[in-house]
């Protein structure tokens, strides 16, 4: 067992605050590592308040985790101490179900999430996440990271990028297409730089005048302000896909009737109510689609942290010692975030 | 001209009674054909009472139209008279757009209904349907009509037969998937019966336990009554595809649940006001999709027409004189059919 230090929630109402536990010992088939840099994910927010009803505490947030390999167990084949190292949202599923056969980890109903998930392997604890100076994970599941990146702005990609770039890649976006990604926050300045980066015409929405000249920044070929009904209606029939990262209730009806006959429209983010129920005419007389998408599986998890590295993509930061944790929820909490908080783990030295 | 004699809706709140009109002359492309039978569509009624807000009136309903060409133009090559010939949901399109040139008129901007439409061909008026002893209609909306089957019962095909046919066709629905089926009326009967002669393993959704018999008669290999909590929830992430039919507002989600990882429901009703809202994380956390189709293309209503032949399928159906459509669409109202009706238009010579 090796001690841990690390930022909790010990209860939905107080801030994060320190907190001491031990990380397993390294098994065989497990990678240690010690944590660098651990991106501020939405979803941190909604469980340390346990926003979601599913809370365990104290729960140290935290899945999108880059850092270096310190140690690694008898079996392990593909790290060694000193390699960079990364780790998503998953680190454990069965490893023998059809989802998990097929590389989709992610919808496996034994996968283990990197925090605030039963930890199979310390029976009664919950998973420990990134906001935290070390962690073991399976070697299945820790992610080889480029050093040709920015490391900090590397850590997002294991949520907010994987997020993104599956949907995109599940609905076969590329050259000769115009594809939406509907929302500019953690989630769509990926969605803009991926789709681009596939080779669509790529439409930014938002509602926000502001944001218009950082979309065309990011890629976005042209930014349509999505409270404007005569600019919507400019585009209407015009796309093959629509990448929807806004979690607020919202009419999709404005999205979906953009959409070409046989398009689709995918979602990636749960709301806290309801979205107005979408048109059923909308589907039917243009046979279109409405869907949704959860992260990636391991496998094109690392082809996406590849595509990146090749491709120079990462995400745009804000990197904040941990000490500043509970400020920046209450910042993502008004979008003022440019485009992702990413925790500087040496930080917490300071703290321990 | 030729003088026509029908069954009209006058307004939207008188019964439907007698009505004579002219029929164009018979164009160079044009078919006239001599109605024997026409499909009484929920549609109609809709229509005919202006529940969706666009009638005119008169208005001569029927869009399930069977019987014998009587006439050709001179630039007709594949029907001549004496020829069983059959019209459904549409009599023109552009020909030139994308959708007309994939054979999916349905979706042409410009589609011409078979009733309550604008006619291009006799401006300033609408079009009037197969509640009328003969219609002429433009060879390339004229479908070929066997003469193996029961042509009464054929008639259906050519709405409910080609709008279950057809998404059941684009979901690629076959052999070794299970697929439902939910409802039984004049949409459901005919779905059951494509997708167990596709070969899936057939599965009909029903809120009626007195339907569960007859389901099985029509080629259900399951009954499962979807107000059993229990009986649903043995079915949970173990369908390919549910094609729904039911298009009062209704649970979308106790049905989306029942789907695998990446399955689909297709909606092929409109519901007069909204289903509840359908589940976010159930879309996003199984990757499902929710989608709609509409009718079907010309090319593949022939298809269907002949797969049917070849199947020997037709729609259940009560053969009535049209002096009891006002009692048909009353019996509608309370789903008392089993499955269609369909006007014997000999009876329409006792009317004139």
């Amino acid at each position: 067992m090796t001690k841990a230090i690390s930022y909790a929630a010990h209860d939905p109402k107080s801030p994060l605050s320190p907190f001491t536990f031990e990380r397993r010992e390294v098994g065989a088939n497990d990678v240690q590592i010690e944590i660098l840099y651990c991106g501020v994910c939405h979803s941190d927010l909604h469980q340390a308040r346990d926003e979601w009803g599913n809370s365990t505490f104290p729960m140290v947030p935290g899945h999108e985790i880059v850092g270096r390999v310190t140690q690694v167990g008898s079996h392990v084949k593909k790290f060694k101490a000193g390699d960079l190292a990364g780790v998503g949202c998953l680190v454990d599923s069965c490893g023998t179900c059809p989802d998990c056969a097929e590389g989709l980890e992610q919808f496996c109903n034994q996968s283990v999430f990197t925090y605030n998930s039963p930890d199979k392997q310390s029976p009664g604890q919950s998973t420990y996440g990134g906001y935290s100076n070390l962690i073991v994970v399976d070697e299945r599941f820790t992610l080889k990271i480029s050093d040709k990146l920015n490391l900090a702005a590397t850590a997002p990609l294991l949520c907010a990028g994987i997020t993104t770039y599956s949907p995109l890649r599940h609905w076969n976006v590329g050259p000769g297409q115009k594809v939406g990604i509907v929302g500019l926050g953690g989630l769509g300045h990926m969605g803009v730089k991926f789709a681009k980066a596939f080779g669509a015409h790529t439409v930014l929405f938002t509602t926000s005048p502001s944001k218009v000249e950082d979309a065309k920044r990011l890629g976005a070929d042209e930014v349509v302000i999505s409270k404007d009904a005569a600019q919507m209606q400019q585009h209407a029939l015009s796309f093959d896909f629509i990448l929807n990262t806004v979690a607020a209730p919202h009419d999709l009806d404005q999205f979906m009737g953009l959409l070409k006959r046989d398009g689709s429209m995918c979602l990636v983010g749960v709301p806290d109510s309801p979205h107005p129920s979408p048109s059923v005419a909308n589907l039917i007389f243009k046979r279109r689609k409405l869907a949704g998408s959860l992260i990636g599986g391991i496998k094109e998890t690392q082809e996406m942290l590849d595509f990146c590295a090749e491709h120079n993509i990462t995400s745009d930061i804000e990197l904040i010692p941990i000490q500043e944790i509970n400020t920046a929820f209450e910042r993502i909490l008004k979008s003022d975030v440019k485009y992702r908080f990413v925790i500087d783990i040496a930080s917490l030295k300071q703290a321990a």
